[in-house]
């Protein structure tokens, strides 16, 4: 009987050790346990002020989840005998695609040692020990193991719309704690649509001061969003979304539109026929000026001009976008807006990014340099790769179209026994989920977005083979009660606005 | 029986329309009901700035609390049919102990309307109103009254020690937004202490860069919670406590010291030996130009020194200290405190201030231009006020002493039978919940203020006649889930702390 509580004891213990989100790549269970006790120690032999700030975080967050309480709070430069050791040589100064975020970790009875190409490596790396630690009669433990470990697709994103509904900063800093600790690299901000311009524009301040509810982030917000992300291995990609999606600029600057007129914020919700007028110098003046100051204020490679949804009502209704066209030979509006799309692109490069928008951009009059996000088929994902342009799916990651988990999870961007080669494969980068916000609000985001991004944080780190749905299933109330340590409000903002709403009655 | 019911349901929502706290002044229940709908409107015929907003904010509020979406969000200045409409003329520029509180409300079948002599009380009848709404069988309404409120003392504050442990800003800030829920006026920020300098001086920078572990407010920071308080009528009186619990500024500047030696950050808590050096020029150019940077920062008359728990042990063995005595004619430790307070009060004086302190710096040989907190008994606070000091109470308010609400309930700054004339009782300007933070840190505080602070806060509003313990703890678990709206820990953090110690398994 003993014999077998004991077995029951260590098979319960492996089990648990197994709730790791994402699934790493190699993950080697070992005999014996490193115990965690208040004389652990944290040591960098080669630090960088992001390092040390994210390992003590670490050691902060190890004592809650362990309930040991160390008595060395701060990581050490020199070596004592039961410590956790981050050995890493390189610091990106920038973060970009191609940071290296692979690591290892192995975990004896008497050490536990980090080994990674880079500070990111690292951060990642304390995510799977934070999720490794184990409590069980008043004891906590790591289970020895050796751990190896990268990212199947460098891009795996999240996309917030803070236009629809205003999202304040402090919800996007702990959401982008939540990603880190999921291992999700890029945040995108939909910064711009017809209901809201909700970024500063010192250039045009009539852009959020006109085009906002006076909700909207200043450019030193938007550095503490960068930098807070930055800390955390995590790119932050601007989206501006044009020449659709447009209203709100128009409500400071008519000159911009198609059709000269007083323009609104629009209070609904759906596809508004407002468009930038193509044919005018002004409006290619002006996106110069905006996207200079903006590709400034932004440190990463990539820039994200939306693109979607374009209504051509009002470009048929303009005579002179007509003579333009006709000017130019372009026959249809789809080339007017390829012909757009390659002046953006000149501005673009001219301030060193890389451009990037929705399928609709998609247009092989533009050139491979450009990344396209495909939100509308995955076959024309293949297609682009095909043609050797870079692609990122977030067809089937649409959060607020409450998708089952089994089918955000299923949703690959390469599945098995595609066509692709493999050099075709890699210009797929990744995916990234999509969090519009017609229908949540700062209250209700989180809990859309979580815990259902979890099933695609798995899905894009992970290889196919450590992908399974009914592992998954186990892992998903572990994990997302985990993401509470943040502060996140996905699990009680039900019980908060039940409180909100039946004042006279106590809801359990 | 069907007449029964009807009788049940309308005590029931008079006894549900009770739960108001603070208690008002007068409230007369008025036959039928004010029904909130669609069509309802905000009317401010005469606004300011922060009264547009604070109305904006209400009117979100109204519409989670009712489950009734509007047709108009935004405050109007023209009349129409079904309308709440907020009536004050006078905008307070700048809050201080005599802005005018007072408000009334009438709510009739066909509209609402709240009188205020300023912005402030405006405020406070809007609070009152969010706590009056009813949602019953799909409905959401108000039930007819009269009310006319105004508070019984003029400070109703909370001290918040963000020394022991770090209060980060986003959790200052939705507190504040629960005082003014409950009609609190005074946040005091404890913000230096043995073990945290935890503001920025540009003037001295190494106070907070060596006198503390990196966490601390920026100026900018400062200005924002003074801001974010001032819109919603509560003062920010800052405390910087000398010449004791000042180990954190040796550590930049042992030459302030007593004992010229090494200091350090202390990791433990208790009364500590390092005190200022009374007796050299350097403290007093120092502190000069300090607190005068400090006067400037913060825009309150009063300005809070702090002064309790010196221990003179380092005085008495510094000869200068003592010469310094002689020369003086200082024949006590106590002589000396005074004197140096003495010297801070004309620096304060010179920045049109109001010194206060706690009840250690109470001494006749001081002017009674000062004001007194009482913190170690309340038979002084009588003495002070027979003697012509302003004071305010705290003792018996210390929320880290975990008390049970009835007692914090019980206590009041001029209980029935006290001894104080008229005049003497006006000199008690009312009192302070203290929430010092040696045994809770970010997570927890919350979870120590409320509900407790709720007791001492209608016990600071409202009369005596008005105060019943019984109908308090009905109203607590109300009125408690309500602060959650600001997205306030209190009541979650439990399960989330224990999900994270939990990571093997559910908890509910």
């Amino acid at each position: 009987m003993r014999q077998i509580i004991i077995l029951f004891l260590f098979f319960n213990s492996i089990l648990n050790a197994q709730y790791l989100l994402p699934q790493p790549q190699e993950y080697n269970l070992l005999q014996g346990k490193f115990k965690i006790t208040e004389e652990i120690k944290v040591r960098i032999p080669n630090s960088s002020e992001d390092l040390y700030q994210y390992t003590s975080r670490f050691i902060e967050r190890m004592q809650y989840k362990s309930g040991i309480i160390f008595k060395t709070h701060e990581p050490q430069d020199t070596s004592t005998s039961k410590e956790i050791v981050i050995i890493t040589n390189k610091f990106s100064e920038n973060l970009d695609l191609e940071t290296n975020e692979s690591y290892s970790i192995n975990i004896s009875s008497s050490s536990i040692k980090i080994t990674s190409e880079n500070n990111v490596g690292a951060y990642r790396a304390m995510e799977t020990l934070l999720q490794l630690i184990n409590t069980d009669k008043g004891e906590a433990f790591f289970i020895n193991c050796n751990i190896i470990d990268k990212p199947r697709f460098k891009w795996r994103g999240l996309l917030v719309d803070v236009c629809r509904h205003w999202i304040p900063l402090d919800i996007i800093k702990r959401n982008i704690d939540a990603m880190a600790s999921v291992k999700m690299n890029v945040l995108h901000l939909h910064l711009t649509d017809d209901q809201g311009f909700r970024i500063e524009s010192k250039k045009f301040p009539k852009l959020h001061e006109m085009g906002s509810d006076g909700k909207y982030y200043t450019q030193n917000e938007i550095k503490d969003i960068i930098k807070y992300a930055n800390e955390r291995g995590v790119r932050v990609v601007p989206e501006f979304d044009i020449p659709g999606h447009i209203s709100s600029w128009l409500v400071g600057y008519p000159k911009l539109a198609s059709i000269d007129q007083n323009y609104e914020l629009p209070k609904g919700y759906g596809v508004f026929k407002a468009t930038l007028n193509p044919s005018q110098d002004f409006t290619y003046r002006f996106l110069d000026t905006l996207l200079t100051e903006m590709c400034l204020l932004f440190p990463d490679k990539y820039f994200h001009i939306g693109g979607d949804e374009i209504l051509v009502n009002d470009w048929n209704k303009n005579k002179k976008i007509q003579r333009y066209k006709d000017k130019y030979m372009l026959t249809s509006n789809k080339d007017l807006h390829a012909h757009f799309n390659k002046k953006i692109l000149s501005i673009l490069s001219r301030n060193k990014k890389i451009m990037m928008g929705w399928d609709d951009i998609y247009n092989p009059k533009l050139p491979n340099s450009i990344t396209v996000q495909f939100w509308r088929s995955k076959e024309s994902l293949f297609n682009a790769a095909k043609n050797g342009y870079n692609s990122i799916l977030s067809n089937g990651y649409y959060l607020d179209k409450v998708n089952r988990i089994e089918n955000y999870y299923k949703n690959t961007p390469l599945p098995k026994g595609n066509s692709l080669t493999e050099q075709e494969q890699k210009m797929i980068l990744g995916g990234e989920a999509t969090m519009w916000t017609e229908i949540v609000n700062y209250r209700t985001i989180e809990s859309r977005i979580w815990p259902s991004a979890l099933a695609i944080a798995e899905r894009l780190w992970s290889n196919d083979k450590e992908c399974n749905i009914d592992t998954l299933y186990k892992k998903i109330p572990i994990i997302s009660s985990q993401l509470e340590e943040f502060g996140l409000m996905h699990l009680n903002c039900q019980g908060v606005m039940l409180r909100m709403l039946s004042r006279n009655s106590v809801i359990d």
